[in-house]
């Protein structure tokens, strides 16, 4: 259990939103994480953080590659909640959305998303209940010009969604 | 040499602006960060990642503790440049600012941060010209009820800075 204080002093960090898919023997997911962590610019790789519990993870650390699309900010509740509140085990989250293959293999979803990156994972810590996937950022593009992204602090005060219990174990 | 469509990829990330201190053998330092990354909720674990080059690299590889203050959006570019633009080698950070110490030793800026967290650090990874440290949150707590953190768009945007070659060195 927390201290009141501690969970304070945690709550000012600033996270955005964005999806992460990944792909392993044709099997495709999609989940949302708060951040994507740009660890080094030269060359460009970023970090991000997954619940071991999530099918997500399961096929980054089979295939070894992830995308990461920033949300835009007139993302909806019920799109974020198809990523984030329910598991892709039994549910494919992406039908009926425009999805291409990135060079990478992983699903490059195009609605609500400002820019792709794809990046090939060099290294995993265990940091407990989640597992850093730490890689290159091999492509990248925008793909909405000058698109606003959504910040988790727009999502909670504005578009006001609430994540049930388990959300992070999508 | 990356290209302006990878880059462009990268461009839409949220960060926000913290300075992180640590302390070792009488030497104190600060410098400023655009992420710190909450990696698990239970225990709460943060990263951060910090160029090999710079003072403070050196003083949280001694000291294996750090300290992270989200700024507050009215801090101005000279404070922040205090921190982010020049080494700590040959000039205190600190001078003329409030500043306590934490529990775990590490200086706790009192101005123009909202809260703060104190950090014990339990894994290094090499991420080639940074490292990440990662660790528990031992301390925290919110100095400014309600204060509004400056992120690194607002920062960008409204404060107009602009940092100089080396920003990251501090």
């Amino acid at each position: 259990m927390l201290s009141r204080e501690l969970m304070d002093g945690l709550g000012y960090i600033t996270y955005g939103l964005y999806i992460v898919t990944s792909s392993w023997e044709g099997k495709d997911n999609a989940m949302i994480v708060n951040t994507v962590f740009q660890v080094t610019a030269e060359p460009p790789r970023v970090a991000i953080s997954v619940n071991k519990e999530s099918l997500t993870h399961k096929l980054i650390e089979k295939s070894r590659v992830f995308a990461a699309m920033p949300l835009a900010q007139d993302t909806d509740l019920p799109f974020i909640g198809r990523f984030g509140f329910r598991t892709g085990r039994n549910f494919d989250k992406f039908a009926g959305l425009s999805v291409r293959r990135g060079s990478l293999g992983c699903p490059i979803v195009q609605d609500h998303t400002i820019s792709f990156l794809e990046v090939k994972v060099e290294q995993t810590v265990d940091v407990g209940t989640h597992t850093l996937f730490i890689g290159k950022v091999e492509d990248g593009a925008c793909m909405i010009s000058g698109g606003v992204p959504l910040t988790y602090e727009y999502y909670h005060k504005v578009i006001k969604g609430k994540a049930p219990k388990g959300a992070t174990h999508s």
